[in-house]
């Protein structure tokens, strides 16, 4: 599975792997794809330089990217805690109530939220940026708009890729026009934050938004044959998120969360704003039918909402609460129904797209 | 473009094309697909006759289908004055006050509705039948569930295929217990009533749910590219329904709705209950805001909603009022920027998918 990115890139199928866990990312790139580390959940600049040095003894040489949470809004001066401050106290109270009525307790005195927002914060995404250049990342990320101007031209001067993601062709052009090098077209049944733009649609669109930049499909993609039909739309490769959370390389941490991912449908996910206060697909739990119901108080805008949440997400996930547990995934979570090392998932990809090709072929009468 | 579906159909081209338009569902066939007409329209049996006579004296001998509405559900004496008397009258002066701020006038005297909703019950559905099975229909679709039993295997006693749609892998496992033949994935971009599930999880999660049942791929599917993409989703064939809206043989009867669609990209289309009652994707107007406001008493059930706005609709497509102007379609509408011919979509579908096979052999190394 070659194009002309994969090629640049120095990978040997053109299948992008996106994961917060560094034993993923590393594992996609060495099975012969590009493995793209999330770097929203490290707090600390040094946390990531850990991972990236572990990442560089674990790929032998192959390459991988860096994925940021950055706004292109620069905001001067503003703290975690200025943030904080503007959340109405209705929240506060509506999350401690959604707590107590599923029994969750609160955290051991001491011990802080382990599911860190503050990776949505400018400052820390640059901080991040300062660790990041100096490994040899082949392709910079951002999960949230156009990185701004000055980021650009210091991956550029580092020769490192920029992607960004787009939920339209208006997106993607955006993208363009701010000197992104390949946009990851993301559709409405992809995990975390998405449009309503469905992967068929979208695909295509974005191709002929943005011709000549490469574009990556992505959403929907978890099996051979929807890396073909990825493909076929005129993406130059697949960007998969979802597939790689019940890999047996992936650190969930919670036997239940696995479980509730294995035994979930196709129609088990939302697209809710109960996360961050953008929509973002996610299993479908209490918890988000207690922010989409209309009687509650609703979700706050992003970066807000993030910050309400966190501590609560941390409870539900240490007290494994199984009504309110859940994550970011896409409709794809009715294909993962069995724990695979990575290396399988892609020789399960790699056979199932030399199936569909056989297939087509066979259909188009060659 | 072979299957084994469209092999015993007796078909070219595995591209199946919805349309309420006789002459469209004609051309489609000619063109060497298998044209399929919606019923929905004709209220009367003898209208629909004539139709029918029409399509045999303009296909060639070519196969075609016909497309019912036919709720599986019976509803034993039921008359469409019972289910008028069951409008609430709030609702009935939402109607009104709405197209009264739009300024669209009432219909003249003793003029009709002309957009008839009478073909969803189940009395209309059933005397549609008595005629269709008179003319040499190779397919019966049924767009709200399963037909009833007897429907079935009437359509089988004359040697007709039963097809159903469905928007969740249960959805289609429920079709083929009802001994449904062929399955339609209809994914959420698609025009029309429509689940959450989109085409690129749909098609092979019902691939797999029903086989070896063929399924047809459903939503989105606008280009050769995107009819590559649906069989490399393990579909039999696709079925199209947005796109002939805007070809030469399309009767719309309005200029400035052509225009409309011409004009739309692919955000400019919701999922909205307005039409019907149940969820339906249409272009965004201000007519489906009035039914998507909470400050309205929003869409009844089907089929109340659908003879509630019958009138309405009639009044904003006489008089042309371009705010609430709309028409169920898929989000591919933003793909629709030019007036073709029938024969000339099919040729583009077909030059389309040669060129992404090409391409993805390419890519395959092949």
């Amino acid at each position: 599975m070659q194009t002309e990115l994969s090629s640049t890139l120095g990978a040997e199928h053109a299948v992008f792997g996106f994961t917060p866990f560094p034993a993923v990312a590393a594992a996609i790139s060495r099975a012969g794809g590009f493995g793209v580390l999330g770097a929203v959940r490290y707090g600390a600049a040094d946390d990531l330089a850990r991972d990236l040095d572990w990442m560089q003894e674990h790929t032998e040489g192959l390459p991988y990217g860096l994925d940021v949470v950055m706004p292109a809004k620069k905001v001067e001066g503003v703290t975690e805690a200025d943030i904080e401050a503007m959340i109405p106290e209705a929240h506060r109270t509506y999350v401690e109530e959604t707590l107590a009525e599923h029994g969750v307790p609160p955290l051991p005195e001491g011990e802080a939220s382990g599911w860190r927002i503050t990776g949505w914060l400018e400052q820390v995404a640059r901080s991040q940026l300062d660790v990041a250049f100096d490994y040899p990342i082949k392709l910079l990320a951002n999960a949230l708009g156009s990185p701004p101007p000055d980021v650009v031209r210091r991956a550029h001067d580092h020769g490192v890729l920029v992607a960004a993601l787009a939920g339209s062709p208006r997106h993607a052009r955006h993208h363009q026009e701010a000197g992104i090098d390949v946009i990851v077209a993301q559709g409405y049944e992809a995990g975390g934050h998405t449009g309503e733009i469905a992967t068929m649609v979208l695909t295509p669109e974005v191709v002929r938004a943005v011709d000549p930049l490469p574009v990556l499909a992505a959403g929907g993609i978890g099996t051979g044959e929807q890396v073909a039909a990825g493909l076929a739309l005129g993406a130059q490769g697949v960007w998969l998120g979802s597939v790689w959370l019940t890999t047996e390389e992936a650190e969930l941490h919670s036997p239940l969360l696995t479980r509730k991912l294995l035994a979930a449908g196709p129609g088990d996910t939302v697209r809710s704003r109960a996360l961050t206060g953008k929509p973002a697909r996610q299993l479908r739990t209490e918890w988000t039918d207690a922010w989409d119901d209309p009687a509650g108080p609703g979700p706050l805008p992003m970066p807000l909402q993030g910050l309400l949440v966190a501590d609560a997400l941390t409870r539900i996930q240490k007290y494994e609460t199984e009504a309110l547990l859940g994550t970011p995934v896409g409709q794809i979570v009715g294909q993962m129904n069995s724990t695979r090392s990575v290396q399988a998932v892609f020789d399960d990809l790699t056979r199932g797209f030399e199936r569909a090709i056989d297939r087509i072929n066979r259909i188009a009468g060659r």
